[in-house]
């Protein structure tokens, strides 16, 4: 018997098949998720990518070779399947295959390192060693279609909004945006860093007549953090817009949010069921709270918090109890928002930044952004920066640059709201923190 | 006249004005491309994103403070206008707008440090300095317009072929698949590396269950190479497939490069006028030619290619010159691939690894995969590498690891092949090569 696939091919996944297709026959192809031998009769259970299949083996119908094989066979094997369905009330789905031949692929070593049955519950620890064990279960590669539809479903919405995709460098010349710290890399005989964000390039995209442009691509910061909230290496959903101001920005962001939603609500049903979560389609708009205003709720629930402060973890769990969902906060403090937001033209000490946030957690980042050469240099002095290593970026501002808005949304914090996860760590298939760089 | 967008937003873009829209009042925004002044009546050309329109300015028409603001206008100054539309043989789009008010919206500097006019040729180098500005230019915003096509283009085909996007990390904790040079990083208080592909990440996730996986993101080589078709950050559309040999994964490859084609050819008309590319649809099968034919047909040609050795750029030219469009290599020397390669069943000196070449180029290499543990175990250290620093990539090929082949394209590459470049850094918006790292 040989591993190699030759001329066999799947026909069917567990989920297509149905009690109508009786006396067809199928090639089914996956791991043994289960197996019991009742001495007469074998039963395996085949699961494969959407589902699980009953390959029922009573030795007086089959082959004798071929029941001695499966007598053999050991849980989590790779193997391929040709039988004849049959109906069958007990089986999942309504059916069953009586084997005609089976194919051993790949054989499991015995113990797993990881059940997967969802019987036993691991440390997330474990389970990230074994990632593509995993994997296997029903219930972790959900959040993962979840988080692959949901970029889907931003991309094509961007698209139809008429947004250009656009990819900026990952490895840059100088620190830039200062504040987050950076990753130095060795660039031949140079020093380097990875893009903290891509910000300044997006920025730069709009003195090009682009107008509209999206990326979503890694992120990496290199802030020391343990939370369930940050890791090292993310994705992120950028959007920049020409022409535009901060209300556009919200009105785009919270459209597209909406899109999402109901785009993974539709398409990712068996996902959400496996996940047992009840995702709601928001309305909009959704309620935008000036900061100010904010203050004052937080202190109202007896969490201080002085005005011009950025927000702490304890402000935003009083703000997610009394805020249900999506919500905006806007009007921050010029001081505490980068060089590069825009003050309100009535009252400067007022920026044209928000944030988006679900319930406790901050899922995006945005502005009107400055767009005078002159008003930008001056900020980014008082920041405490030298204009002169921001040189390429200042120039993109001399020679016509449209005024503009976008933000940026961490798609794993997206995808958090999408699934009812509250560990990062859940939403990234290989997460980066700063313990764990493997597998 | 302030500088903020305040209530005013566009109405039209350049394209979208028509002669049957006369009288209706319009508000277009964009750069001033050119500014005629002939005394009693003033010109403006506005270009926006997709077009060029003719703001028409006759003193005897305008109020005075109107022409006056006009005429102090500088080039590529952004300017916001209000006015009514009227038919006019002579200029762009048989339209012209008669100016009711204008908004100048972000002043630009003279001289500009590149022309945008495409009348001046300017040096590559020059041109990426100053990339903002170059990309004004309808020939090299074009290229963009078709790469952002493209990329989407696959990813609906793959989506449509049930693939499921993933996302690899690109912080990798140490040197993998050798050979390839890698980009050291400062990880805290360790030594990390930038992913040079996601190969051994697409291959765990084989043993996941995902079966279909595709992932678009930025890959690092730290190679020194100074030629038209390297770089060191380029994206890469990587593919795997579960359950399938390398004649499949021809087979979707093909399919999802004519697939891209067609949609571009449909999609990006007006950016392929521009750069004047006569894009073809290519037939399938493409040709498939095993190594040992290639080898032959090098060698009649005059250039000298021993068997077992890898292509050089003069055999590389000599099957350009064969070969008009995409064709295969197949049955490469299991000894010039990877250890990953799966060696074929038949002849183990042959290997089940491809490359897609279109004319002298080489767009992807792909190949089905060893999925035995102990095969594996082998190839590496047939190759001098040390099993142990692999071990959680092998620990994948234990427990159940389907057959499997993948591949991956080089996005910029192929955007080459559709727009009818020869140099790769036309292909990328801020390029990364040995000597550029800004802006």
């Amino acid at each position: 018997m040989t591993d190699l696939l030759e001329d066999c091919r799947r026909t069917h996944y567990s989920k297509q098949i149905k009690p109508e297709m009786k006396d067809e026959d199928v090639v089914i192809m996956g791991w043994i998720h289960e197996m019991r031998d009742l001495g007469g009769i074998i039963f395996v259970l085949l699961r494969d990518r959407d589902g699980v299949t009953q390959v029922t083996a009573p030795s007086k119908k089959i082959e004798p070779e071929l029941f001695e094989e499966l007598k053999k066979l050991k849980k989590e094997s790779v193997i391929a399947v040709k039988g004849r369905v049959q109906e069958s009330a007990k089986a999942p789905g309504g059916v069953e295959i009586i084997p005609e031949t089976i194919k051993l692929l790949s054989e499991s070593k015995l113990p797993l390192p990881l059940d997967t049955t969802e019987k036993v519950r691991a440390e997330i620890d474990t389970r990230l060693d074994s990632r593509f064990i995993d994997l296997r279960k029903h219930s972790v590669s959900a959040i993962f279609k979840v988080k692959s539809r949901m970029l889907h479903s931003v991309r094509n919405f961007l698209e139809s909004e008429n947004y250009t995709e656009i990819n900026t460098p990952k490895l840059v010349g100088s620190a830039t945006e200062g504040g987050t710290e950076l990753f130095p890399i060795t660039y031949f005989e140079r020093e380097a860093f990875l893009g903290q964000s891509p910000q300044l390039y997006k920025q730069m995209m709009m003195a090009s007549g682009f107008d509209n442009v999206y990326e979503i691509a890694p992120i990496f910061r290199a802030e020391e953090h343990d939370t369930l909230r940050h890791l090292n290496e993310v994705i992120s959903i950028d959007v920049e817009t020409a022409f535009t101001d901060q209300i556009d920005a919200m009105n785009i962001l919270e459209k597209m949010v909406v899109k999402a939603i109901t785009d993974v609500k539709e398409h990712c049903k068996d996902a959400l069921d496996t996940l047992e979560f009840d995702l709601q389609i928001p309305e909009t708009p959704f309620p935008r709270i000036e900061y100010d205003e904010m203050v004052e709720m937080v202190n109202n629930k007896g969490v201080k918090m002085e005005h011009g402060e950025d927000m702490s973890r304890a402000a935003e769990k009083v703000m997610g109890e009394l805020m249900d969902g999506y919500y905006f906060i806007t009007a921050w403090p010029t001081d505490i928002k980068p060089f590069y937001v825009q003050p309100s033209a009535e009252d400067p000490a007022k920026s044209c930044a928000f944030d988006l946030m679900y319930k406790d957690l901050e899922i995006s980042s945005g502005a009107m952004r400055i767009h005078n050469h002159d008003l930008l240099v001056e900020k980014i002095k008082s920041k405490g920066l030298n204009p002169d290593s921001f040189n390429r970026y200042l120039a993109a501002f001399e020679y016509g640059m449209p005024p503009h808005a976008g933000w940026g949304v961490g798609a794993e914090r997206f995808t958090m709201t999408m699934t009812g996860q509250t560990n990062i760590r859940e939403t990234v298939l290989f997460p980066r923190d700063r313990r764990r760089l493997t597998p």
